[in-house]
């Protein structure tokens, strides 16, 4: 009888450990965090045919004389635009390069909600892309309360964060030397979602005058 | 006898159920990650002395007109930018901020290693402190070799990294709609330690002619 209950309690010991390692296993999986998308792109990008960014299935329709099928910073930076799959919030300080606006058209075809926020006063300049934005249907709010809205950033789908010191010009892409980071991470992405959705509601032309936005600064 | 051994089994049952709980507990807290530093600033600050950041000991020393001993967006980032304890790396395309010049030169006075990249072009225009910088013995490098240098960046003991829409200007501060992130997130810290280490070594005059950074695209 003693010998049988000694089997007993080892076959229980070794049951029970063995249950609390896969136990511990499965835990610690479930509890180990997805990695969070954290990329930083940098500038000037090489000059390449984006044609087979937005034509995929026929990449090679087009015959300029750009190098072709080339991934570059430019290409990747497009690739996360695009992968907006509800909305694009765009603050822009300045919006001349035709490739991204080609991208933000694309989005807003295809029914994603775009909203954009440009500086007033640049909106205007030669070869802004805001007026193909408005004449599209795009809702664009002009912010005319600072001497620059100086902000470069993308919201895609309210969770992917695209900033830097990246202006959407054709000089800034090609010529200068620039960064963009690309993150997931909601302690960086929020405070951008909360900085949008203020300077959204304070440049409602519909709501408030020309120079509403009341609460400039920040402490 | 069988009740005894009952008895033994229950207890060895207990016994290794609350040994499993404990070190499943301790080894959760130990496999638990720090909380990484990111924390994003905005801008224009509310206008105040900064006094208070540079002589903590006498808050009280300054008797200018702004308000004393206000936190703000700028206060904080002068903070993160004196945190350095080894070495300031500063990537910048405009530097005419006399309380970021004064932060600068405060660290470098301290023995804190300084090295900074600048806009060429831009390191010469009206109210540049770059040339104060020189003239205290910091080592600066003009890069030439793009229509601008356009980064806005600064390396905090090679592992926290400030980056944004900021120019180090006094306008950008006050006046501008503006953004600057802080993290220590590697994933994003390196690309700009191993983007500094390329500008710093192609702009380096002892070795390189005026345009040697040969590698200006990035793919």
């Amino acid at each position: 009888m003693s010998v049988m209950w000694t089997v007993k309690v080892v076959g229980l010991g070794v049951v029970a450990f063995s249950l609390s390692v896969e136990l511990l296993w499965r835990l610690l999986r479930r509890l180990k965090p997805p990695k969070t998308l954290n990329e930083v792109l940098f500038f000037p990008s090489e000059v390449a045919c984006m044609e087979h960014i937005f034509s995929p299935a026929s990449p090679n329709s087009c015959c300029c004389p750009l190098p072709h099928g080339v991934e570059t910073s430019f290409t990747r930076l497009l690739r996360f635009i695009l992968s907006a799959s509800s909305s694009l919030d765009l603050c822009l300080f300045s919006f001349s390069n035709m490739d991204l606006c080609r991208a933000v058209l694309y989005l807003y075809r295809r029914k994603i909600t775009v909203r954009v926020l440009v500086d007033k006063e640049y909106s205007v300049i030669t070869g802004s892309q805001v007026g193909a934005l408005r004449k599209a249907g795009i809702c664009v709010r002009n912010v005319g309360r600072y001497v620059h809205m100086h902000h470069k950033f993308a919201l895609v789908d309210g969770r992917r964060l695209i900033t830097g010191s990246l202006n959407w010009t054709l000089a800034a892409v090609q010529c200068n030397s620039e960064n963009v980071l690309v993150t997931e991470e909601p302690r960086l992405v929020q405070p951008f979602v909360g900085e949008f959705c203020r300077l959204w509601a304070a440049n409602d032309p519909s709501q408030n005058g020309p120079f509403s936005d009341q609460n400039v600064a920040h402490n």
